[in-house]
């Protein structure tokens, strides 16, 4: 087991009950009022991956984010649902005990996983022109929430306004990244990753309001192989919003390698109060 | 009880357990080996909206595909996981019986319904300036699927290739469209128009190969008054691919209406086989 701080705070624990694994929520990746969601969506990914019955690797997942969760123990349920020759379908909860004892769930999340095969390829989304990492700053940024630290982000365009002035502007981020200390990428850090971006809403609105992901779906492009290829070099992620109304909206991710593989492409969809 | 054959085929009788559904397959709305997966996406958005315990309406959808729906009876388990003051998480599966006897799960899916609120709103994805409506022809094809019948589609780009000669171009696909015959918009029916777009792969490379989707998410910018204000208008829906590797491509669409109100957003991976 690495001492690493996302290996440390991804830990799960097969438990007494088919298909339940025991975990506990880490300082290390913690939000505001809660972890940091792309660390609660590894969690899920961690479970599929550990789990006996496996065939494959994830090829797509969705989180929803259904209540708060608390600092504490969780219990993390991986059931697979539906297996084929080829692909498996997962159906995943992470429950904690509310106050008067009683499990309630947190976190619902379904994963696909399949046999990855060599076929044609094409990548129609190129990775944009950009500063090259190594010209690139990195952010630091006083009173951020602590899993801030776990990243190394370098923004090359759409960094959060540096004045909370109410300007309207565009909604495209785009930053180099990588964990912090450096880790070798693979499937759950590739999960954590799709949700660094901080929300749309402000960028946009050059104005902060109470916002928080409900629900993220990422696909996975890229093979084991091919993540540890990247091993721990950076990537490029960019999000862009499509539409906020009716106190949500929704944002489109690619991650690419720093050679120009798309990773991962993501979209989510999150609440903001007003 | 509506006579229009999507009502007819969308027909879910309350089960005898708590949470459950039951329905039949409609032969007015199938593909080449099972049900068109728009509707059977829009099973699961309708028996979240005839449960009882139902708070709000759809924001975010995600369906799997996770084997092939037959021909003939199912049943749709539709299962609150948590509810908040204004949100709701919902866990779906659709089941059938298999050779066997024994229950097989064809679809999961999860839904998240909430309370829509009027908040400060945007459009970062406006309609693109394609041949109005009026002046675009409607799409005839001998030899497609009966549910292509279920549809009045006008393509204004991206028409599927006349010639299957593996010439290489984009992947975007724009057209008109609304239910054949016209039936007023509700989440059900986007839903469903939110899968009409037949493979990128095929636009891509043009070339047919088997493909099918095997995971779609959708989400719902539009309240129940918006759709009821497009009533039996037409949407206009793009579909972009983003990645082809290892078997499966992903894309991106949106639907908006014809006076540009971007009314659901959408991305879905896709199975290939070369």
């Amino acid at each position: 087991m690495s001492h690493h701080p996302f290996d440390q705070a991804l830990q799960l624990m097969p438990g007494q009950a088919a298909n339940t694994f025991a975990g506990a929520t880490a300082p290390d990746y913690w939000n505001m009022v809660g972890p940091f969601g792309g660390y609660t969506a590894a969690l899920a990914v961690r479970a599929v991956m550990q789990h006996p019955a496996l065939l494959g690797e994830p090829v797509a997942l969705t989180v929803n984010y259904a209540g708060a969760t608390t600092q504490g123990p969780f219990t993390v349920t991986a059931t697979p649902a539906r297996t084929s020759r080829s692909t498996q379908h997962w159906v995943i909860a992470l429950s904690q005990t509310d106050p008067t004892g009683q499990p309630e769930v947190a976190m619902t999340a379904t994963i696909m996983t399949a046999l990855k095969r060599d076929t044609w390829h094409a990548n129609d989304m190129p990775m944009p022109v950009v500063t090259p990492v190594n010209a690139a700053t990195k952010d630091r940024r006083d009173g951020a929430p602590v899993w801030f630290d776990r990243y190394d982000m370098r923004f090359v365009h759409g960094r959060s306004p540096a004045q909370f002035d109410g300007r309207e502007a565009s909604s495209v981020t785009q930053l180099w990244m990588r964990d912090e200390p450096p880790r070798p990428l693979d499937f759950a850090s590739l999960t954590a990753m799709a949700d660094v971006f901080y929300p749309r809403v402000w960028l946009r609105r050059a104005k902060r309001v109470a916002a928080g992901t409900v629900s993220m779906t990422t696909y996975f492009h890229a093979s084991q192989a091919q993540l540890s290829d990247v091993g721990t070099g950076y990537l490029l992620g960019q999000a862009q919003a499509q539409a906020f109304r009716h106190g949500f909206f929704d944002q489109t991710a690619q991650l690419w390698s720093e050679d120009g593989t798309l990773l991962a492409t993501s979209t989510q969809l999150v609440y903001y109060k007003e």
